[in-house]
């Protein structure tokens, strides 16, 4: 059992013995939430899970059990928290895992931990979250601790994203359900997309402001922001490379 | 994809329909915990996922996706907050990890909930989740809401325990990767056990008390509170088929 | 009025004094809970209060004051939270009182603490607030700061338990209100039990799950999980002599 | 042991009894802080109780387990977070102890509360944990309830400080420790009292301001903020009956 | 004094009557957050509070007191929490103060709130903070709440960035302390703006991910992360005027 | 834009520049809350930072933004938290807020502080604040941190009251709203006061308890406690020039 990147599937001994040898520790961040008729709820799991696999197999690194429950999910980002399968944790309490699981893996001498985040809505609380650990560990540190916080679309190349959208890029945020996480999907787990149910409701055209507590009226009812039209397996695989290069640049820049 | 009951799985106008059909909805609480030089740490996470999903086909529910993370480990229960590998929240965390999940869920409809506990630790702080959530939605109820909480190994049969352990059943807390979730495991992923690195340095003999914040030297250095022999795929079926069946059985009694 | 062991009966100096000598300090951790139609509410602070005092005074400790309000009371473990009477604190309160408390003792360089509990649910947020108090202090600690957590019951000797029960022990949880418990207060404060009023509606027959928010249809009526049958002040003797007996042990095994 | 006011010392369906008939609660809060050389570090707790048990006498109420640790002691009004004996709560510790019982007394269908205060640090989070509770509750009620928070220096009448202090009453935040405190206690708890330990190095000459985190100085090394000379039982039984009837005309006032 | 859109510049009983008549009451979220060499650590201050006055006085709207405390600065958006001069509040925090303000808004019976921001670290807690007011209010409303959540950049017309970046807008991110924000002090406070201190060290160039806790290198040493060149209160007035009729219109749009 | 005492109208090399130097930070605390027909909402704010502001100018030092926001108004000291116009924050969040701004401040080697309070009602979650930071930073400081907590009215001298009140001082509490508040307004902010508004509906005689939920009918309805007749902005001048004198002198004695 001691080929795979997953932490949880190891025995303490062996994940002591490749952390004390220096693996990199990935903690993907997900949610699980509307994505639209056509892909499973869980589509902020499964990216950010595969691309840290992907990203450790290649460094030597570990992947820690996804958070499979992200932070509110928004109108303008994800549907918003009251679509229906979407489960919202409040901000607190997501950036609160991050300060224990962080504060703990500091704890076991981890001193290499990269967050690859999946979801828009976890950013803000990711950063609270690494704050508070920081908060509680102490930042003028001798030990080398390095915590990088990846979000995988920022790690697509400007090529790439023309080659995928040659009539221009609509932005991460609409992309929500969308060519490029559809893409992502149909390249990992095909199963989980139904092309034959996307709707054409899209994409939303969103007031420059939120509202409260009524739910928003610009988004689409499927769910997807933007368009699922022209996503392939291929152009999946071609942004899963460019993430999985993205991560391992940022851990050879950074980690040595 | 519609045959799954794994919740994530689905898109969420399947969620959707499952719900308003009355499907219940099993929420599977793991840790991610040493478990002896012979097994993986994610056992308390495999365990409740699995008889839940057993549970959930057999009865039409649907499964959220585990908590991974579970409550501070201790050192009389799961070797301690200190052993490597183990990922520790705290208490309050892993409440409103509860009580966020349950709130949301209500928000959404779903009155029937199950829990299913993989990790002895976790038994207060979910406790207080559920009590968090009654507090903010309310106990005088009359939306028939009903969560339930299970322990998988309280669904044991008597008669189970006393074919698996001839000589006496050493108690659950005891039995931290020792011949029940050795012989679960061996059923559902054997390729994470390695029957020839169980050591033999149990059972425990604790003293009747706690002491911090110096380890307890009473852990046996493996992990493994109790013992591993006898442990048997055959012994894990039983097993699971006893908390499947008893997790039937309360569905059917608080339900209907 | 030197001659007590209860911490707050003293004047600053004194207790300065004693702590600089090296007293261990008690701090017993009751509830203000329901215990059948026969006792008063304040059975957990009477049991742990005597019995710390018992072991202060062989062991030139010092008693906190108690803290009367515990942790929510369970139905399968005290009746629950909606019985009358009970008073219910939640656990992330109860925790934060033991983090507060133990923080301000060692402030004021108390490094032996002992913890007695007589309160099941209060086990679970004891611990979290050590871990609290820890995270504040830190663990890696050369001042020699050992805390002891200590559940009376569990300082019963087997023999003992087998007297008093030549039929069989029930278990810690469902003697709540029942023949130990009894039996202990009869030998403190028997003008707070009268047993003409004990009912005989047990001992529960509990589900092997818990449910919410529903009060579970198995706790009995009265209050009382077991029986009262057979309490007596001669056998309270007997159980409050282990549990000092045993406290003294730990103290001496411990702290020197 | 019906006869008794304290709460705790009564079964169950005794307290629901007398609360269905309209019995008012009393709640002392109370401190354990130092006092002088010459007094017990139980003043604050003593106090409240005995002036709480008196006037529910007075009007068939019941009496809380008093709350024996305190909001943190400051400087200028017990001598601060940092003298040998004391320990402090934190205000949110305090605060959410107050919120929990009055919301746990409320399910229980109390009505009619009485919070009897003895610290003076108390008053802040006394209030916030009212506030808290309320902010749960709901503030527009029919059902009656009524909280009255009473610190038991402010039932003193000024004819009675008069005939205590000739030569003008100090104000009561300087009198920690001094003639009122000792007094009532020489009244109530003579042997915790030796008035040959008081100092006399008061009364206090305080700056206008606080300073922190370094000790204020300004402090009798002692801890009485004022003087002792001219403490006698007698005064302190004018002191009791004084706030006794007080609190008897404020239930008269309010509850009916 | 009743000329004054200040909610503070007001007595109580004309808050009242303008509030009762319908008043939308806008509440400007700033921070105190370096802004380059040639700026005032107000920026995120004034420019709120200018627009929500210019909106409110064009509407009837009453302007609360700023929050002049935001959310912790980031590296890449306002030069980070190292960064000499900037105070930074926790998320938490910040979320807490909207969640009171909010509640106590609504207490008053204010129906129509407006959340006007300058900071972009202020989105994701402002968010979390309407959440949680609206957790403890309720979210099935029919007393016609609304909350309007505005970050002043959204409301600038593109045409508008046009004239003002003719060769292209390098995104709101990468403006702190630039052309936008720099005009727009230009136009309100020229005093506080000294364009003969701009540094030209930008502008910054990100890599695509953030690294904690030691600071990101890749800023700017004066925080200025794009450039000010170009900046005069002209464009400033150009953005203030796009601002408000952004807001007005939203007004307009949302609250009849 | 050098000239100015108010560090968030410097920009960020001024300000390091300045606290290098030595100067003292000072941090105004008020609220807004209602202080009667005659005066704006804002007057704990105005006080308290003109105050500061010709401290600072006195001393060399720099002024934060104040805290707009109070704790909780209570009947006795505000009129209460459900006056018109009121605006409350809870006392963990204003504590929270204290914590976050001493903890950033310290971080950037502020070692200075001051806070100038002008509303009764801060001074607990003031000192919790400045607790919950020295929680967090430590106490056993050898940096020379010194944080000084000023009420402005404490810094009044008695024979300036005695000129104010030749008929006797009413004590601060009841003083809100009324001639100290009023004469300091007049002398700072004659705009915002209209002695023709001012009602005579006091002082009020308050009952010597709080009575919760239902509002406290003995506050007059005007929310002034007091009086207003004979308040001047001539003493007002006296009121602010002892105030100023009085944090001066602090500063010398505890700064050097």
């Amino acid at each position: 059992m001691t080929e795979t990147v997953f932490y949880a599937e190891l025995p303490w001994p062996e994940v002591e013995a490749r952390i004390a040898a220096g693996a990199p520790v990935f903690l993907p961040l997900g949610a699980t939430e509307q994505h639209g008729r056509h892909m499973a709820l869980n589509v902020d799991v499964v990216l950010p899970t595969a691309i840290a696999a992907r990203a450790a197999a290649a460094v030597g690194g570990l992947v820690l059990p996804t958070l499979a429950y992200g932070n509110r999910s928004q109108p303008k980002t994800g549907g918003g928290p009251g679509f229906p399968g979407t489960i919202n944790l409040s901000a607190q309490t997501f950036a609160l895992i991050l300060r224990d699981v962080i504060c703990d893996l500091f704890r076991q001498k981890v001193r290499k931990i990269v967050t690859v985040n999946g979801h828009y809505e976890n950013i803000g609380p990711t950063i609270e979250g690494i704050e508070l650990a920081l908060d509680a560990i102490g930042r003028d540190r001798s030990d080398g601790l390095v915590i990088l916080r990846v979000d995988h679309w920022d790690m697509v190349q400007g090529a790439t994203l023309e080659r995928i959208f040659p009539d221009g890029y609509p932005g991460i945020e609409l992309e929500h359900a969308s060519v490029i996480e559809t893409s992502m999907m149909m390249a990992l787990r095909p199963e989980l997309v139904d092309l034959t149910k996307a709707a054409h409701d899209g994409p939303a055209a969103f007031l420059p402001y939120d509202r409260y507590p009524k739910p928003c009226a610009e988004v689409p009812p499927s769910g997807v922001l933007s368009l699922t039209e022209g996503s392939s397996a291929e152009k999946g695989e071609w942004l899963l490379a460019d993430c999985t290069a993205g991560i391992v640049a940022a851990v050879a820049r950074e980690f040595n």
